[in-house]
């Protein structure tokens, strides 16, 4: 049975998430569904990461077998025939047998981003959080880096599950002023009218070796009460320490956050 | 009466245009509505562009008039609360009472987005148009060069109308590939995942005294025939000699076109 690791992208808005649920869109339902166009049996497909609805996805990884002998190159033209123009199979590789996206993953990144100038980019709004007045922005860089190296991320967890361990390493974790500008407008009439003169894209972006539930949304949530200024930087030691959910941030909102990248 | 010019941005793809119709969502019916709230009289919006259908802003000038004097920051503050995030007023400034968004124009800037790589980058399928294909960049650029000047742009016209001259003067038409790459996945999964390896989003953009309907769509379909290397790059003169749609190449989709900028 030919073995096929697929990257993808999609626009999360309008998902129940990755996962099939009993009502609503799924990309993992898109798939299976797009599939029978390419074999006789129900197809089950893997993937790497279970986003969230409305969470969208860079490079999520997804691996699946087929009866019969296709070609890679068939396999994504076939799926992209079938896909809505809101999920695109980016590239498809022939894999061992035993490839499997999740558990074969070494590690992931996320990207979070943030749009923070008073009046929002319309064009941001299903892919962006909109946060009002000023940040600090060297304060918020100081408390990311925090959260470099292996950590409890108890206090980071949305809900709580049956996982046994909520102890993660984080590789990298940072945020920066996006000096690109804007994604449609950047050297445009919205950046230079838009009354705050800073650039007004900020992207988290954060790798490790895997993520609890809601984990990097509520990191940003606290991070951004660090820009606001509520709390001091080192606050962000005190909440891991907590392993207490009610001492992190608020959750962002799931639009700002993308799945980069998934590594192997 | 205090009158104001606002600048807007906003995402067209599902109104029917700038200007009021019979049905559907329109951006200057949603203004004229969201004005209700600071006025008991009917206000006309007056726009400088009257984008089409599906064609996005990020800086169309608007102006109006009041009866009550109100500051330009409440107005703004009124209206974003009103309107739909789909459209953004950026700014508000007070300008003489004689100001007409329209008739005192003075010129335009209009931006073209194209995608050029095998996979549609999910988050561009509003804002480009998928060209698929390797594109001759430098043809188009010069033939986009050759626009420059005045000249008559009868040939550039989508539809028959009722204005008496076609002559219009162009004061820059260039094509560029966008080298921060992608919107969204600029430095992450997506680009590298993408077949192509060059930079798939050209943009091409264009500063003139006026346009005619369609005539960015048409010029942007017209350069496309050049880089897909049907056509010479001086073609694009022997359009412009013969005054007549039929030898242009298509009409570009509108979901690819922006007004960037009112001149005054």
């Amino acid at each position: 049975m030919p073995t096929f690791k697929v990257t993808l992208a999609y626009d999360g808005t309008d998902f129940v998430g990755w996962q099939r649920q009993a009502t609503g869109t799924s990309v993992q339902g898109l798939l299976e569904d797009a599939l029978r166009a390419l074999d006789d049996r129900d197809v089950t497909v893997h993937g790497a990461g279970r986003t969230d609805a409305g969470v969208h996805a860079l490079g999520q990884i997804a691996s699946f077998s087929l009866a019969r002998a296709i070609s890679a190159d068939v396999v994504q033209r076939s799926l992209n025939a079938h896909l809505p123009l809101t999920v695109r199979v980016l590239s498809v590789e022939d894999t061992p047998d035993d490839f499997h996206a999740r558990f074969n993953s070494r590690g992931k990144t996320y990207r979070y981003r943030l749009w923070n100038a008073d009046v929002l980019d319309p064009f941001e709004r299903r892919y962006a959080w909109h946060v009002y007045g000023a940040l600090d922005v060297p304060a918020m860089q100081a408390a990311a880096a925090l959260l470099e190296g292996t950590h409890d991320f108890a206090a980071f967890q949305g809900q709580k599950s049956a996982i046994k361990s909520t102890v993660r390493t984080v590789a990298t974790s940072t945020l920066r002023i996006e000096d690109c500008g804007m994604r449609i407008g950047e050297r445009g009439g919205l950046q230079s009218a838009l009354r705050n003169p800073q650039s007004a894209l900020l992207t988290y972006e954060i790798t490790g070796s895997g993520f609890l539930r809601h984990m990097v949304r509520t990191i940003v949530g606290t991070l951004v009460e660090i820009g606001r200024g509520r709390r001091p930087v080192d606050w962000i030691g005190d909440v891991l320490a907590s392993r207490d959910r009610a001492a992190a941030g608020q959750t962002a909102p799931a639009e700002g956050l993308f799945l980069v990248a998934v590594h192997y």
